[in-house]
C-alpha cells in the first residue's frame, strides 16, 4: 500500500523535472537520484517492518513452517516483481565519446576522469531552453561488455560492496561474540573438521562436478566455462548459513552439541570460503588467462589461502586482545558509553585493519569477536555487557533480514542476471552431491577417532542443515562482469531462496523424522542453562556408548569440571588413540596458556600473573594485575574463577565484585553456564 | 602511531600496483581505491578511539577546560595537517574528450553516461605492457569550474550527502527522543520565540550585514557573492549545537529551565535552519540569476518555508504515532528485540518517507523521535526501553564525534576550502552580532508577557551558549560548487572550530561569572529527578518574582502537579496577559486532547477512551481499548496514570503491570521523573 504511494509520488518527480536551464535541470537531476536512493531505502525498511510484523504473527500464531528468513526473501521476492513489472523505467543517456586530438596520456590503464565540454559538437534542437557552455567530469565506472545493453538500471540494487563493508560484518561479529565457547571447544575437532577440510572438499566436488557438467551441455555455453570458473562456484555455494535451523533448535531446545557444531561450523565455513575464493580469484588473476592448471600457482594459491587467513585471524585476535587490555588497565568501564563506544570501534578497526593490509576482514572480525567474548567481556560493565549484546543482536538482525530481503528483490530488479536452466539443474544437484560429500565421509572419518562418535541421525542432520545464505550471495554478486559469473549469481541465489524457503520450512519435520530428541537441554543463547543439565542429551541418544564417563566428571567436583582440556586428555586417557592424544596435548597447552597467562593478563580473572609466571618475572607479573584481580574474590575461589568464560551467556551478568554466595553456588553447579 | 603503520602499508600498495596487464591493472586499481576507502574509514575509527581513551583521561582526572567535541576536532586538526603535509598525493588522471561525429542526443543535460574506446586513438608507449581494446562507461560526477585545478583528492573526505543520510539523523532522533518534555512544554513559548523568530531574524541580520561587509571588500570579491548567498550563509551559521555547554550544564546541575531552553532551542533551531536555507536555495533556484530580490518569490519561499516545515512535521508525528499504535495493539512486546527492531525502523522510515516526498527527513525524525518518547515509549518492553535508548545515545555519540573529528580532518583535506582572510573576520563578527540579535531583543520582548521573566544573567548564558556546530558544518558541506560557497564553508568551518573549543572550554568559567548557581538542582537526562526537588531554581534565583506560586502548585497535591497547560493557566490566572491567555488556551486545548485522545488512543494509559469519548462513540472506543488499558490499575490511580511521561527519564524503567504500591510512590511524589 505505502509502496504504491511511494511510486506515484516518484512518478511524478519524474515527470516534474523538466524544468528549463541545464544547471536547474542538473540540480532536480541530482534531487531525483536522492529522492530514488532515499526510495530504495525506504523500500527496504518497509519491506523489513512487514517482515518483523509477519514475523510476530507467526511467533504469536505458533507458525512453525516458514521461518523469518523465509519470509524475508518471499517478501522481497514479491515486492521485487512489482517494481520489476509495474514501475517505470529510468532510462540511463550515454554517448560515445573519443579523447581530444592532442591528449597526452601514457598509461595501460584507462583514465580515472573524463572531462567532456557540453554540448561541444553535438547539434541539440532545444528550443528555447538555453544550453550551457561548461566542462563537466565523468569518472570512471567500468567495462561495458555488452554494448547493446543499454540499460544500466536504477532500481533498487546497491553496490556490492556494500555488502561486505557494512552488512556483513555485524552478522560476522555478532556470530564470533555468541559462540558458546564451551561446546564449541568440546566439539572443536569436528567443527574444524568440517569447516576446513569438508569446505575445501566440497568446494573440489562441486567444482569438478560442475566442470564436467558443463562440458556436457550445448557448446556455447561450455565455452564460458574455465574450471577455475566453476571452482569458484563450488567455493561461494559450499559455506552453509543454517540461521533457521538454529532458529528452530533453539526454539526446540535441541542438543547443545548438535546445534555447536552446526553453529561453529557455519560460522567458520563462511570464512574459509571466503578466503578460498579470494585464493582461487589470485591464481586466476597471476596465472591462467586458459584456465589451465599449474602446480605452481597452485601451491601459491594454497600458500595465499593459508597465509591469508591466519594473518586475518593473527590480526582479530590481536585487535580483541588489545581491547581486553585497553578495558582492563583503564577506569573506562565508570563509563558504560565511552566503553561501549571503545569496544564498538576497536571491533570495527579490526576489520578495517584486515582490509587495509589486503587480508580478509569478516575473518579479523570473526576472530575479535571470538576474542572479545573470551576475554574483554569479563572486564566490561555490566552497562556495557549489556549495550554491546543488545546492540550487536540487533544490529545483526536487521542485516540477516536486509541481505535475505535483497536476495528476493534482487532477483526480479538486479540487472545481471543470466538464467540458464541446464548450469541451474546441475548447481542444485551438485551443491547437494558437495553438502553429502562434506559430511558423510568426514564424519565417518571423525568417528574413527572420536569418541562417542557422531551418529547417523546427526549426521543426517548436519547434511540437511546445509542451507546456502548470505555469504553466498554475497560472493556471488561480487562480481558479475562475465556471462558465467551471471549464471553464477542466478543459480546461487536460487539455491538460497530454495534452501531458506523449503528446508528452512522443514527443519521441524526433519527433526521428528530424525528422531533428534528435543526439549530436554537448554541452548538458546540467551538462555541459561544450569550445570545439573549440562549432562549431554548426545549421548543420552548415542546407546551404543557407555555413558556413565563424562556425567562422572560432571557430578565429579570442581577440578575436572569445564576445562575443554581436560576433557580431551580424560577422553584420551580412558580410550583414546594417538591422534586424539595428539589433540589433546595441544588442546592441553593451549589450556594452559589460556588460563595461566593470558586470562589473567586480559582480564580481573584468578589466579593473576603473579602466581602463575615463573618467579624470575614476577615484576613484570606485578605491574600486569590489577589491585581488583588481588582482591575480588576469598582464596578458596581462584581455581574456579577462572571459568568466568562460563558467565557470559547469563541474561542478568554476574557483578563484577563477585558475591560470595554466587560464586559458591557457580562452583557447586547452581550457576549459570 | 598506528597511523603512520597504516600510512607505510598504503604507500606499499602505490608502489606494488604496477602489475602487467590492463585488466589486471584496473583490478588492481579497484583494490587500491577499495583499500583506501578502508583506510579512510580506519583513520576516522582510530581518531574516535583516541578521543573515547582520551575523553575517559579528562573525566578520570576532572579536566573541565577542554570538552569532547573540543578535544575531537583537535584530534582531527593534528591528523589533518599530517595526511596533508606528510602523505603522498594521488593524482587523479584525466583526459578531455568529444563526443563521436554521428552521436544523436537531444536534451539539455549532458548524459549520464560516457562510453569510451580505449585506447581510441590515443598514442600509448608502454613497452611490452599489453592495451586493452575495450569499451568503458564513465558516469556523471559535476561540473569542473576551474579548469586548472587539477587535483581532486581522495584523502579522507567523504560525500557530504553522507552527513545528511547517516550521520544526522540518528543525532536529530536523539534529540528528540530525549527532550525533557516537562520543562520543554513549560518553557516552549521561549524555545519556539528563540527558535522560529530568533532563527529567521539572526539568519537575517548576518545576511544583510555580510552583504554590507562584502560590499566594502576587494572588488574581485564582492562581485562573487549576491545577496542571496549571503542569506544562505546567515541561515546556515545561524542554528546553535551547544553540546559541550550541556554537558557541562549536566555534570555541574545547573537550572533545568535554563537547560530546557537551550537544548529546545538549538534542537528546533537545527531543523528552521535546513528548512530555511532550503527554501533560500529555492527562491535561488527559481527565480534569480541577478540575485536581486522580487516579493512573489520571498513569498513563495515563506510558503516553502511553512508548507515544508509543517508538512515534515505531520510526517514525523504521524510515523511516530503508528508505531505507537503498532506496540500498542500487537503483543510484539513479547519478543523484545523483534518490537526494538520496529521501533528503528519505523523511525527511519519516517526519515525517508520525507525525503522522497522532497521535505525535510531531519524535521520528520526530530518529530518521529519526539511522538516516540511520548507516545510509543509507554509501549515499549522494559527491554526495549533500554534498548533504544542506549542504542541511540551510543550512536548518538559515534555520530557526534565522528562528525567533529571530520569537521578538523576536512579542514586540511577537503579540497574545496577557500581562505578569505575579510570574509572570514566578517563571518565572526557577524555571527556574533546574529546571536545577540536572536538572544537580547526577543528576550525582552518575551518578559513582556512571561512570568516570572528571564534573568538577565540567563540572557547573557544563551548567548554565549551560541556555539555552531554539525548543522552549520553539514549544510556548508553540501554545496561547494563556487567560489563563494567555498569560502561560506571555510569561515563556517573555523567558527564552528573556534566556538567548540573555545567557547565550549571557557563554559564552566562562564557559568561561574555570570553567578548562574549549579548543583542543586539535578538535570542529567538519564539521572531521576524525585518530585521534591523540582522546585525550580530558576525561581529561587529570581528574586524579583514571589516564588512560592508555583511551589505551592508542587505540594499541593495530584490534581495540579504536572500538566504543562494547567501551569500555563495558572500563570495566566496569576497575572497573564492577553497574549499568555491566548497561549495558555492553546495549551489547554492541546493538553486536553494529549491526554483525553491521543494517549488513551495511542499507549496505554489511562483514562481509557471508553472513558473520555462521548458515549456515541463508545463502541469505536470500546475496540480501541485493550484489555490492558481496562485492568492496569485500580481506581483512584487513573488521573496520576495519564502522566505516564513522567517516567522517561528513570534509569530503571517501571514495569508495564504496574506495581501499586510504586504507583503511589509515584503520586505521593517519590517516584522517578
Amino acid at each position: 500500500m505505502r509502496i504504491i504511494i511511494v511510486t506515484c509520488l516518484f512518478l511524478k518527480a519524474i515527470s516534474s523535472c523538466q524544468a528549463s536551464g541545464t544547471d536547474i535541470a542538473l540540480d532536480a537531476k541530482a534531487t531525483l537520484l536522492h529522492r530514488i536512493d532515499s526510495l530504495n531505502l525506504l523500500i527496504y525498511t518497509c519491506l523489513l517492518t512487514l517482515t518483523v510484523l509477519t514475523i510476530w504473527v507467526f511467533k504469536h500464531r505458533r507458525v512453525s513452517w516458514l521461518h523469518e528468513t523465509g519470509l524475508a526473501v518471499i517478501y522481497g521476492l514479491i515486492v521485487g516483481a512489482i517494481i520489476r513489472y509495474g514501475g517505470s523505467t529510468n532510462q540511463i543517456t550515454h554517448i560515445d565519446v573519443h579523447p581530444a586530438p592532442d591528449t597526452k596520456y601514457n598509461l595501460s590503464v584507462p583514465p580515472d576522469v573524463l572531462r567532456f565540454h557540453f554540448p561541444d559538437k553535438i547539434q541539440i534542437s532545444s528550443g528555447d531552453i538555453p544550453i550551457p557552455n561548461k566542462t563537466y567530469a565523468y569518472s570512471f565506472r567500468g567495462e561495458i561488455v555488452n554494448i547493446e545493453q543499454n540499460e544500466i538500471d536504477l532500481k533498487a540494487t546497491f553496490d556490492p560492496e556494500i555488502f561486505f563493508n557494512i552488512i556483513l560484518p555485524p552478522i560476522i561479529f555478532h556470530a564470533g561474540y555468541c559462540l558458546k565457547r564451551k561446546y564449541f571447544f568440546r566439539n572443536l575437532g569436528a567443527i574444524l573438521t568440517f569447516a576446513m577440510v569438508g569446505t575445501a572438499l566440497s568446494a573440489f566436488v562441486i567444482g569438478a562436478l560442475m566442470y564436467g557438467c558443463v562440458q556436457l551441455m550445448p557448446a556455447s555455453l561450455a565455452a564460458s566455462f574455465t574450471f577455475l570458473d566453476t571452482l569458484y562456484f563450488g567455493a561461494l555455494i559450499s559455506p552453509t548459513d543454517p540461521l533457521t535451523v538454529l532458529a528452530i533448535f533453539s526454539q526446540l531446545k535441541v542438543d547443545v552439541n548438535l546445534y555447536a557444531m552446526i553453529f561453529g561450523e557455519s560460522v567458520l565455513n563462511d570464512a574459509v570460503a571466503l578466503v578460498l575464493s579470494g585464493a582461487i580469484q589470485n591464481y586466476e588473476k597471476r596465472y591462467s588467462n586458459d584456465g589451465g592448471f599449474e602446480i605452481t600457482a597452485f601451491l601459491g594459491a594454497i600458500g595465499d589461502f593459508i597465509g591469508i587467513f591466519s594473518l586475518s585471524l593473527i590480526v582479530g585476535a590481536l585487535m580483541g586482545c588489545l581491547t581486553a587490555l585497553m578495558t582492563k588497565f583503564t577506569h573506562v568501564r565508570e563509563w558504560p558509553l565511552l566503553e561501549s563506544a571503545l569496544f564498538v570501534l576497536m571491533s570495527y578497526a579490526a576489520f578495517l585493519i584486515a582490509e587495509v593490509c589486503e587480508l580478509t576482514g569478516v575473518v579479523a572480525v570473526l576472530f575479535c569477536g571470538i576474542c572479545q567474548a573470551h576475554y574483554t567481556y569479563n572486564n566490561l560493565s555490566s552497562d556495557s555487557r549489556n549495550r554491546t549484546k543488545q546492540l550487536f543482536e540487533l544490529l545483526n538482525f536487521l542485516a540477516e533480514n536486509f541481505i535475505f530481503t535483497y536476495i528476493g528483490v534482487s532477483m526480479f530488479t538486479f540487472p545481471k542476471h543470466h538464467f540458464d536452466p541446464w548450469f541451474i539443474v546441475a548447481g542444485f544437484i551438485t551443491s547437494t552431491l558437495g553438502r553429502a560429500v562434506n559430511i558423510y565421509p568426514l564424519s565417518f572419518l571423525l568417528n574413527l577417532g572420536r569418541k562417542p562418535p557422531i551418529p547417523m541421525n546427526f549426521q543426517h542432520m548436519l547434511f540437511f542443515s546445509g542451507l546456502r545464505g548470505a555469504m553466498s550471495f554475497a560472493l556471488a554478486i561480487r562480481n558479475t562482469v562475465s556471462e558465467a559469473r551471471q549464471a553464477m549469481l542466478t543459480t546461487t541465489s536460487l539455491i538460497v531462496i530454495a534452501t531458506v524457503v523449503l528446508q528452512g520450512g522443514a527443519a521441524t519435520h526433519a527433526l521428528a523424522y530424525l528422531r533428534i530428541p528435543t526439549g530436554q537441554g537448554q541452548n538458546d543463547e540467551n538462555e541459561a542453562l544450569p550445570y545439573r543439565d549440562v549432562r549431554s542429551l548426545y549421548q543420552a541418544t548415542d546407546s551404543s556408548q557407555p555413558t556413565g564417563r563424562m556425567v562422572v566428571k560432571w557430578e565429579n567436583g570442581e577440578k575436572q569440571v569445564t576445562m575443554p582440556w581436560q576433557l580431551d586428555y580424560f577422553d584420551e586417557r580412558a580410550g583414546g588413540d594417538h591422534v586424539s592424544g595428539e589433540k589433546a596435548r595441544l588442546a592441553r597447552l593451549w589450556g594452559a596458556v589460556d588460563s595461566r597467562l593470558l586470562k589473567p593478563l586480559l582480564t580481573h580473572a584468578r589466579p593473576p600473573l603473579t602466581e602463575t609466571l615463573p618467579a624470575f618475572m614476577s615484576p613484570l607479573a606485578r605491574l600486569l594485575t590489577t589491585t581488583h584481580q588481588y582482591t575480588q574474590g576469598d582464596s578458596n575461589l581462584r581455581r574456579t574463577d577462572s571459568d568466568s568464560d562460563l558467565c557470559i551467556d547469563e541474561p542478568q551478568p554476574v557483578p563484577t565484585s563477585i558475591d560470595p554466595q554466587l560464586s559458591i553456588n557457580v562452583r557447586n553447579g547452581y550457576g549459570h553456564v
